[in-house]
């Protein structure tokens, strides 16, 4: 079979030139669909955390120019002749990924995030059909393969559900994986982005949901989100109260934190699982660990298949996140405000603003 | 019911009166037995690093005199009358623990050693019966409840079964609960007192077992101990060719080391457990626990029926630990070869030697 030709048109999207230049408007180039691709005219797209890190060059892999975004909803617009998941004027959604090898033992176990060869990432990966580096969602549109596109419920706030793509699934996936649900306690740490996600999960899935903060003035936001109980992590009388009493804990503050404090607060062979990822390397006592016996797991975002049980069950529960829009030309304002938590609880861009 | 009279018989042992005086001669007292207990003439004891740390009180909660040792072997001379599992002149065994409530959820699960309310440590314990502290095994004779007495299968060298109270269930036991047998690839981390028992009982078990070492003068000897490979763990090469390939890993080191390098071998939903317990934390770099989602994990002795087990699996698979003997009198100059890791691999005490 020959390999199709791919045809690039261009698109308007905004860019990082440098890990210095704020992000300012950029042409790119877009492919015009393959037999599997579908079209996705983007009408909103989340500003996740790691969007300002790749930007900035923070992790030091950064290719400019850099179009981050990978929290994407929108609209179909055109799909390729293979496409039979898709149709023109269907709402539809990108996450983290836009392909994966699809043979290894994890894409067959649709943990494609975990992709043994690399996933492709929405913005900074490989592209394999133009050559260069895939473009995200702080752009005008976007080609993608059918099975990397989700299907959005229809009843879902459009702009709202947006950060699910990152944010929501990121959270899911663990609660999923360890099997939280009634009849448990279930801590979760940090409430900004993925924390606000894990609450409303967590109390959707039916366990009794302990909320884990450095901010007194967060209570009150908690107990709406979903918390039955908040604790204040730096009061030692509260921490001792609730020692060896967590089914699980989940864990999404980014900075270096005391997750030593938080292992105590587990039962025995319970799991705390990270999902924020510290800069720098987090300091465990294995004591800490060993009595009683206790894990401590990482999870990074979801499959495929599991985004879109993620999204479904959104739906079902009339879930989505607690966000503030904003305009594409207030990003870089945005990436200010987000270094300092100054956002309840994520930024979602109204694309129609690309076009101002 | 009354409580019963407890009478304190003197007997011989070796004890640091400080964190700077070497081990000496102390006559200690023992009890005599209660309806429940079993009195064991100590044959054989074996040296823990554990032993040092107490000793010297380098975990700042020594209660001197302090006569440590938790690998006990011997006979049974006397038996309370409501004694069932033990009479006079049977082999008999203690671990690291002589009691525990009993009533927690812990207890009843048969787990122990984390018992909710803190298991009764065979030395350095609050001894419930004549008060102060519990002692240890560098002593003539022992006497503890039936419920935390093991049997001793007729057909292991004495001497060398005295490690198994410590070092082997807490390398087996990690190595059970966490299912490893045949088809799977099994690392183990450091060749010392517990990393010689993990390769012995991991082969026994039927995994392929891989020993990751720094010493290149130790990778005879791993084979000789079961080995299908050995891993220098210090060469980056051969790190990356076994890169996400392990099933499990049973880190036995308790020097400070890269954690995050033994990370990268695991498979997806793989964990690592860490039986050594490093003195300052580990750094954990949480993307390495991220992608693919890992485990690390603690895991501390075993409970008393694990102990049972781990004893008989020995009599059926003829394992024992590689010790050299040694008086009492030369216990000091052990403690010292111990820091020197100068040991092949466990240091055990001729009790006999007490009576000189």
């Amino acid at each position: 079979m020959s390999k199709p030709t791919v045809t690039a048109v261009p698109k308007r999207a905004y860019a990082a030139q440098s890990t210095t230049t704020p992000l300012a408007p950029l042409t790119i180039s877009r492919r015009d669909p393959l037999p599997d691709d579908v079209v996705i005219e983007i009408l909103y797209c989340g500003v996740c955390h790691s969007d300002l890190h790749q930007a900035r060059g923070e992790w030091g892999n950064t290719v400019y120019p850099c179009v981050p975004g990978h929290e994407i909803v929108g609209r179909v617009t055109r799909v390729g002749p293979k496409v039979v998941k898709f149709k023109e004027g269907d709402l539809a959604a990108v996450g983290c990924m836009v392909d994966s090898c699809r043979t290894c033992p994890s894409c067959q176990r649709g943990l494609e995030q975990y992709c043994e060869n690399g996933c492709t990432l929405t913005y900074n990966g490989a592209d394999k059909h133009l050559g260069g580096m895939t473009y995200g969602g702080y752009s005008e549109s976007v080609t993608v393969d059918q099975a990397y596109v989700l299907r959005v419920p229809a009843n879902l706030d459009l702009a709202a559900t947006a950060p699910l793509l990152c944010a929501g699934i990121t959270t899911y996936s663990p609660l999923r994986h360890w099997k939280v649900g009634p009849g448990q306690k279930v801590g979760i740490v940090g409430i900004g982005g993925l924390g606000h996600m894990g609450v409303k999960f967590a109390h959707a899935l039916g366990a009794h949901t302990v909320v884990l903060t450095t901010s007194p003035g967060k209570v009150a936001d908690a107990v709406r989100l979903g918390a039955d109980e908040v604790i204040i992590s730096t009061d030692p009388e509260q921490m001792k109260k609730h020692a060896r009493s967590f089914d699980f804990i989940l864990d999404t503050v980014s900075a270096v934190h005391d997750i030593n404090a938080l292992f105590n607060l587990l039962k025995l062979d319970a799991t705390l699982t990270q999902v924020g990822v510290p800069a720098s390397p987090l300091g465990v006592a294995v004591f800490n660990l060993i009595l009683p016996r206790r894990n401590f797991a990482g999870s990074g975002i979801g499959g495929i298949a599991e985004t879109q049980e993620m999204l479904d069950f959104c739906s079902e529960h009339n879930i989505v996140s607690d966000i503030e829009l904003i305009r594409i030309q207030q990003i870089n304002e945005a990436y200010e405000r987000l270094l300092k938590s100054d956002v309840r609880y994520r930024f979602v861009i109204d694309m129609a603003s690309l076009k101002e």
